[in-house]
This record gives C-alpha cells, structure tokens and sequence, in this order.
C-alpha cells in the first residue's frame, strides 16, 4: 500500500524468539517481492525476558471461539510484553539514521487479538514520543507512523492486497506452524486469517500449497 | 538510591555493539555489589543501524569545552538514534514479565551532552506510552520511570554515592576506553566525571588504579 503511494521502501524484521520464525524466511521473500532498498534483519532474544506463549514452551492456545465475549475482552497469551514498542523504536532508530521520517506498521485493531499494541491511541502516543527521543524531533522534525491496516477487516485488507498485485503464498501468519512450516489452521492468527480469506469470497494460496 | 528505599532491584544492561563495551563488565560488579535479585544482559546489536561515533568506527570528540555555546547547544556524534528508548522499551517488557511497576534509569539533564533522550519531558511521554503499550496497563497498572540523578550535578551525584557507600572504582564512564580499558580522560564524559570528582573534592578510584 505505501509502494503504491511512492515511498522507498526498508524493510525491517525482527528475529525475537519467535516461535513462528518461519514468518522470517517468508518476510525476506515479501521484502524481495516488494523490492525494498534494503531488508534489514535484526535478532533480539526476547525469550530471555518471555512472559508469552510466542517466546516461551507455553502453548499457544487453539480453536478460540473469537467471536465470543470473554475472548475479545481478554489478552491472550500470545501477547508479548511491549513488543510493539521495542519493534517501533528499532524501526525509529533507523529512520532517524536513513532520515526517514515515515514508518509504517501493519498493526490491525479490528480483527485482531486485543493487543494494547495494536491500538490507534497507543501509536499516537509514539509518534509523541519519537518527536521528543530524538536528534530528528527536537532539531523540528517529526516522525509518522502509518497503520494502513489499522482499521480494515481481514477481508478487506486481503482484496487490497489482491488488487496490489500481492501473492499472499509469500506471506505467513500461524503462530505456532508445524515443524516444516505449515500452518496449524487453529491458533488465533490462522482463524482470522481464515475468516478473512472466506468474507473476500476468494481461496488462501497457502492453503492450496 | 532506590536500594536504600527498599527497592528489590532487578538490573539490565544492554550489550547493544557500544564501543564502550568495557562498561558491561562495570555493570556485573555493580549488580554484584548492590546484590540485585538478577542481572539480565541482553545483546542488541545496534551496530547493524549505526549513526553514532559509539556504534561505529567514526571518532568520539575529545577535549571539547563543555562551557561553550555551541556545545551545549549541539548533540554530539555520541548521541545513539533512539537509544533510551530502545532501553526503556526493554526494560518495559521484563518489567511487565515481572510484574513490576518502577523502572529505573540513570540519565542525567543537567552535566550531561544534549541527548534529547535524557530529558524529563522524555521520561514523562515513555510513561504515558507504558500505560497504553502494555496488558499492565489496560489492566489500570501504571509504570513510574524513576530518574533519581536526572536533576543533580555530577558532584552531587558523586557525594550521594559516596554517601551510600558507592565504590566508584567499579563503575566507568568512558566512551572511548583504551583497549585495556582504561579511561581516555579527554571524552566528554571522562571531562564530566572529573569535573564532578573535582567540584565534590575527592578524588576518582578510577584514576588512581
């Protein structure tokens, strides 16, 4: 979506710990796809500091009725603590030295999993911040991050992509894949992928591999 | 500072590519010294973004005046693009993990050289993000970022510590040690430090060793 408005692109993925590290490898493949100036790949063990069935041997939870009450009030354990923070100040410490000014997050605050992190005040309020954490900020710049997704269904997100031209057999979403890689098409992430593909009317090349 | 008001101390240092690596080791000993329940070191290799003379091979100042007008009101090439809050970030998530609410952080506004990162109004916008960033947060917690040296002269700062019992010889405050490890006593904050021991009338450990 940005690629289409102009922007050159920098890719940055983080290697925390992931349990779904696969998501790295498809990330490279995205990134290639996209021709970004450059992909940027940065390793930091969060599984030192865990506190999340993504980073740690607790096990991500499966078959979630996601439409229910209890389920979108609560956090699930696939949260990881301030995770969203560390990422956006890595990405803000190399715009600062790109002299960039523009950062794009493809967070989702409607068909997602209740994360604090993915929320429109909680990126505001970075943005102030990143204008007062910086050489960029405090010489009159100001940094903007972009949420394109923020807002759109997963059905609506996955048309956008189609009619960009996307493949979305490059992209990966399960938080828990089986050892070679396939997705588990039951933890959160695969559900809503799922939904998403099903309300745009059109099949997941994932799936199909 | 926060031992003393009975703080259960929890202590991180982020081994993050600085040329001044020689401060790790400087941290372990405080860490011993203060018996904190644990030291976690986590490795981030801000090498990889650069744009400071302390993440790369570009020079660190040397014998500047730290009274003249336009130092004071420059940032140096030590200054590391986003680097507090990069700390900060991390130190958000073990806290969360922990289950604890004050953080702690030694940065200092007044002798100190321009970072933007140091600032109370810095500190103060990390919290309010603390508070929309995590499960604590939405939760009602709220994390208090304490910077019991940010208002303090460096000879302040040197008489609380000695008050306290403090050996300065296991701290270190070079950025451009020599490869055994000793100071350069002409960086700024080699100049800081003595210029602190100076004005508090005793002498440095570090110089005498």
């Amino acid at each position: 979506m940005v690629k289409s408005q102009g922007f050159e692109l920098y890719a940055l993925t983080i290697a925390y710990g992931q349990r779904h590290a696969r998501e790295i490898e498809s990330a490279r493949a995205v990134a290639r796809a996209l021709a970004c100036a450059r992909h940027l790949e940065l390793p930091i063990d969060l599984r030192a500091i865990g506190g999340s069935s993504l980073t740690s041997d607790a096990s991500v939870p499966r078959d979630r009725d996601l439409t229910a009450a209890d389920v979108q009030t609560s956090i699930p354990s696939t949260y990881v603590p301030a995770r969203n923070t560390i990422f956006l100040s890595l990405a803000l410490a190399w715009a600062e030295v790109l002299e960039a000014s523009d950062l794009v997050m493809g967070v989702n605050a409607l068909d997602y999993s209740g994360y604090p992190d993915c929320r429109p005040e909680f990126i505001r309020a970075f943005e102030s911040l990143a204008k007062l954490a910086t050489r960029a900020g405090v010489e009159g710049g100001r940094f903007r991050v972009h949420t394109p997704l923020i807002d759109l269904t997963k059905a609506e997100i996955i048309r956008r992509g189609l009619a960009l031209g996307l493949d979305y057999g490059l992209t990966h979403s399960c938080y828990d894949p089986e050892p070679g890689g396939r997705p588990c098409a039951r933890c959160d992430s695969c559900v809503l992928r799922a939904r998403g593909f099903a309300e745009a009317g059109v099949s997941d090349p994932l799936v199909l591999r």
